[in-house]
């Protein structure tokens, strides 16, 4: 794929976008572990493209949704999961540059690499083109999966589903507490219990912070009772 | 201040925009505890403007910033108390629709509060007049602490700080450990000790995140090292 015209032809095939700098394009393309100029400001410039781009079509498309309603489905959006996905899609990892020691690079780190670049060609075209511009590739990148969105009132979290749950049944909320830690200070994992004695429930949920352990276990509860 | 026009002759007067659409200025100047239309969310959309205007002129005005550099940077400004500071300023205070129950507020809530309508606000001139009309108010609104902020290099958090001072003396890494929590589980306060046994230092920090009590914890070490 890396021709004379890298990265113009896959820009223009994958992106539907005409670029005017294939330098900046270029930079976007490149991580930080290949030699010349690399990707990290410009993915500083497009996560907050991207960011906007996605708030403004989710304020217009659903005009019922709370703050949090459009918070929680932005996260579904433009986390480092569903952004790696796109980026996989249009086949990003095969132009993207980087350094001999990446290569070989699979798993959360590979996924988290193709974010980035994605992000940062984002902020290319903003950069490059506008905000309408990056508006019109980002929702031809996304269209699909905005459309799939789910009805903002199916997006509570685990904790305030389980928290109504048992009032409504006119029941005592839940009872969380953390079981223990793992790891070191910057990559810890939290593990969490809650327990819910008037239905004799109690599971665990592990996350990176005590609110997603929490979450975890509260989503655990959930599963049992529906299960049952 | 509430005439007949308001809010338009403050937005005019304070930020230089001729409102086209009055309605949407209401309501960024409304808090969710007075009746009528609120800045709920126009206050999602503003924070993604806001990110993104400060993003770049920050990507433009530190070419040679690195990407946490920018971070930081904009992380001086858009946070909670720059932006109640900056609503202070142009008086958004006394425009604001507030419940009677949130009149008497003050303190943190109230930043918080000021903060949200700054971000409504500029949402507000986004969808009132485009990208261009929101990066005129809000560079107008923050230049002068854009023109103040410090150079990028002396922006290094406190526990880097910190590693990079005993490092460049051959002294052993600090030792972080969390001594206790308090509060409920949503609204925690980390209390977290920081030792450097080699030059007898020892230090405490608190903060919501353990992450934050680290760096407060940090930052008292190199200011006792500092006060010598």
């Amino acid at each position: 794929m890396n021709g004379g015209d890298w990265p113009v032809r896959w820009i223009r095939e994958q992106l539907g976008y005409p670029p005017r700098d294939p330098e900046l394009f270029k930079a976007a393309l490149t991580h930080r572990s290949a030699p010349g100029p690399n990707n990290e400001r410009l993915e500083f410039l497009g996560d907050a493209v991207l960011n906007l781009v996605i708030a403004r079509h989710l304020f217009f498309a659903f005009p019922d949704g709370s703050e949090g309603d459009l918070s929680r489905l932005r996260a579904r959006l433009v986390s480092a999961e569903p952004l790696a996905e796109v980026a996989a899609q249009i086949g990003l990892g095969e132009v993207l540059q980087l350094g001999s020691g990446e290569l070989k690079t699979g798993g959360f780190r590979r996924q988290s690499i193709l974010a980035d670049a994605l992000e940062a060609v984002c902020g290319a075209v903003f950069l490059d083109g506008g905000l309408e511009a990056a508006q019109d590739v980002i929702e031809r990148l996304f269209g699909p999966r905005v459309a799939a969105l789910p009805a903002p009132a199916s997006l509570k979290d685990a904790k305030t589903r389980l928290q109504e749950y048992l009032q409504s049944r006119g029941l005592a909320l839940p009872r969380y507490s953390v079981d223990r830690t793992e790891g070191e200070a910057h990559e810890q994992t939290f593990h969490v219990i809650c327990e819910v004695p008037e239905i004799g429930r109690r599971a665990e949920g592990s996350g990176s912070s005590r609110r997603r352990a929490e979450q975890e276990a509260a989503e655990h509860i959930l599963q049992e009772i529906e299960a049952e």
